[in-house]
């Protein structure tokens, strides 16, 4: 049997996050369609994380197993013909048998997009969040080196995630500052439920005054969710990057 | 009696363009909504121009006339919380009784915007037009220069135009390439119906040799919609610029 595996993009908007839902709209349930309509049977696609409701992905990896003989190279045609607008396959390549999109990888980037503008733009709506005030951002930048290492992150993590442990390593977190445009890209081996959204939350509490850099490490160590920032909206998050291991 | 002018954006994508109609979902029906909403009574909003469904606006001006007191730097933040989100209002300034935003306008820029690409991109879906090749740059940039100048461009235009004459100056015509990306900025004194879309249209059919910019010329000159090429998407075209008369 082959296993194949699926590099995608998506506009978030209209759906209820990747996984599949009863009586939801899912990417994972689209693409699962599309997948069985180009390769017959009733694949599982497996894909490398549960993004939330309204959560982009410029990219995403997905991998499922089938025996149709169609060539790797014409599989993101055939998928896209298949697939509505906000949805693409960039590209398609045979696996080894244990690669896993959600086991096989060791490293994701998200990346929180701001704009910081009292006037809403009608062609970042739902894209980006507007932020309408001035951002400090000497002081975020400051702050966000905190998050780096490994540590216990249950201080940014949301009620109803339900994995034993909530310590996680953090390999990078950069401010990029452009215009009117703020963008927030985080490295970790893997992400809590909500927890790039409560570290961009956090930061522009830090912004405004109501978090010091100087208190973060001990809000961090607390674990106490209540004294972190609120959870950033899900419209500004993107899955920019991933790392897999090939090795397996 | 106070004469206000309106400086918006919008993206086009779920509208039937910006002229009010009945049973349609228009522009210019839910700005006219906001204006009563804050400025009472039922002002008519007149707009720079009509655009197409499915066509966006970088930059619209519209006016209309109010006996309201609101100062003109709070309406936009007025208007905005009453706006859906794909139309925004950046600034309102009071201008002259004769100020009309039609009659006014002497010069429009509309930008055709195409991503080449045999993958469709979500995060452009709706919002450029996707061109399925590579595209000759050189070939069109000689061609499009056929447009330059005052001449009849009844070959450029659609069926079901009202105006009387079909003769229209245009000051340039701009082929932008970067990456991906292509956009072809036409600046006019006016354009009739589909013109700036049957431009592009008819500079991707010189792209494929299907015309050559030796015949440009006689095609324009005689006036035969057919021997042009086809009428490019709407997702694709965005008004970018505007040149008003205050004098009046």
């Amino acid at each position: 049997m082959r296993n194949i595996a699926l590099r995608l993009a998506y506009d978030g908007t209209r759906y209820h996050g990747w996984q599949l839902q009863q009586n939801a709209r899912t990417v994972a349930g689209a693409v699962e369609a599309a997948v069985a309509s180009v390769c017959g049977g009733a694949p599982r696609v497996t894909g490398c994380g549960r993004t939330d409701a309204g959560v982009h992905a410029r990219v995403y990896c997905a991998n499922f197993k089938t025996d149709c003989a169609i060539p790797s190279a014409r599989i993101p045609y055939a998928l896209n013909s298949r697939l509505p607008p906000d949805i693409s396959v960039s590209s398609a390549f045979d696996v080894g048998d244990g690669f896993n999109a959600v086991t096989s990888c060791v490293r994701k980037e998200y990346t929180y997009e701001i704009y910081c503008s009292r006037i809403h733009d009608p062609f970042r709506a739902k894209r980006a969040y507007r932020y309408p005030m001035a951002p400090d951002i000497d002081a975020m930048r400051a702050a966000s080196q905190c998050f780096l290492g490994t540590r216990d992150f249950a201080a940014m993590r949301s009620a109803g995630s339900r994995t034993k442990t909530s310590v996680r390593t953090v390999f990078y977190y950069e401010i990029e500052s452009q215009g009117d445009e703020l963008r927030f890209r985080v490295c970790a081996d893997g992400f809590l439920y909500n927890m790039a959204r409560a570290m961009a939350g956090t930061l522009l509490y830090v912004s405004e005054g109501k978090i010091s850099a100087r208190e973060l490490p001990g809000l961090l160590a607390s674990g106490d969710r209540r004294r972190a920032g609120p959870t950033a909206p899900a419209c500004g998050l993107y899955l920019t990057r991933l790392w897999y291991n090939f090795d397996e």
